[in-house]
């Protein structure tokens, strides 16, 4: 390798590492927020809630400036093979964990709502709900700096494990709503902070398949996106 | 311009043909199951909610092969500025398109546990909140075929129409979940409906996004996804 190649080589390898911290920057921020937002939800702390609102903007920020820098490594270095595949992949990472912030955000803005009730038990259900996928995406960004596709195969495992939780909140709350209709208010709002937790694990397996993608080159299918409620008929009702 | 140069300009430029006609029977085929989706759920048609659902396969069978062919291009063409752009462009296309395919076949999944109860007066708003988001896809898909920036933002004016009818959808059926606790049960499964054509409403403007993106260079910070019912707080209630 001669002097000038040798230097692009550095130079690029040096960029790849850059992509990677602001990935990590990005995905402790995400996070962060999530935890907040559950907190934030369970305490009825409103003010906690609208700080996760506004610090939003810093992960959408991020967001865009990966999004930027890896088009801009493309077309400057024109990388191939794996290379080529990580920075794919880190665009996809990024703009997972955007969606996650996001999810993070939709549970702060219904603390307000869920406060002006008397305290469900439910709560309790959501935050244990809520660490399962908080383990999941510390588990999936891991993984990812570590290229560990034997890590990135447990968090598909774990997703069972968000589903399970998921319809049981589910069941939970419609038994909530018919015993009393002034519980439906709240409830709603819990129904769709459980169906965020639930999307939130669906996005780390995203973040699961694109360690496959830049490792292997890889790309299975999109995995289903089951939510297992759907056609969950309320015995009450259904008979 | 020598032959070899020209033969190569020749053979990318067809190749990006072949991409916006991929990414264009995509939007065909995601539009069709859109409406067949509603169509089910409205009728309580469960045989055609399982053709959606069992179709749902070509499209995400489409995303990856628009994925693929993207990639392959970036590494064997190596593009740069415009030319680049729409290849990065034509890749959250079509995420975003698969995406809606997933509410497609989330709403035909759903008919089932719906079609079980006397049918409620809110199919009527959720068709007609659906026509609006059905005119938005096919108005943003032409709008990306004529690589028009000022068709693209007319999608953005028409998601605050989308977000009206989700709101008013949201009151509707807080309503008929008070009034009868037997309304719980399928008002539940038609909220996530609701939601779900309000999240197709969001992704039609990711992808008008997508168009400035490609034409101008611009990448704007995600937009909201403001869910307009997050603090509502039901008035029967929250007094």
């Amino acid at each position: 390798m001669n002097d000038r190649a040798e230097h692009i080589h550095k130079a690029f390898d040096e960029e790849l590492r850059q992509l990677d911290n602001r990935l990590a920057e990005m995905g402790g921020l995400v996070e962060a927020q999530l935890a907040g937002a559950v907190e934030a939800l369970r305490r009825g702390n409103t003010e906690l809630a609208e700080q996760i609102v506004a610090r939003d903007k810093e992960i959408d920020a991020l967001d865009i400036e990966i999004d930027l820098f890896s088009v801009r490594l493309v077309a400057l270095r024109q990388p191939v093979a794996a290379d080529l595949r990580t920075i794919f992949a880190a665009i996809r990472i990024s703009s997972d964990l955007e969606r996650i912030g996001d999810m993070a955000k939709n549970i702060a803005r219904r603390t307000h709502a869920v406060s002006r009730f008397p305290p469900l038990a439910t709560t309790a259900s959501i935050a244990s709900m809520a660490r399962v996928v908080q383990t999941m995406i510390k588990q999936v960004l891991d993984a990812w700096t570590a290229r560990d596709t034997e890590a990135a195969a447990d968090v598909f495992a774990r997703d069972t494990e968000v589903d399970q939780h998921y319809a049981s909140l589910f069941r939970e709350l419609l038994t909530y709503m018919m015993e009393d209709p002034r519980n439906i208010g709240p409830c709603t709002h819990l129904l769709f902070v459980a169906k965020n937790l639930e999307r939130v694990g669906d996005h780390t397996t995203n973040i699961a398949e694109q360690i496959d993608y830049a490792v292997l080159g890889t790309r299975s299918a999109e995995r289903e996106t089951h939510d297992p409620t759907n056609s969950l008929v309320p015995e009450a009702e259904g008979g």
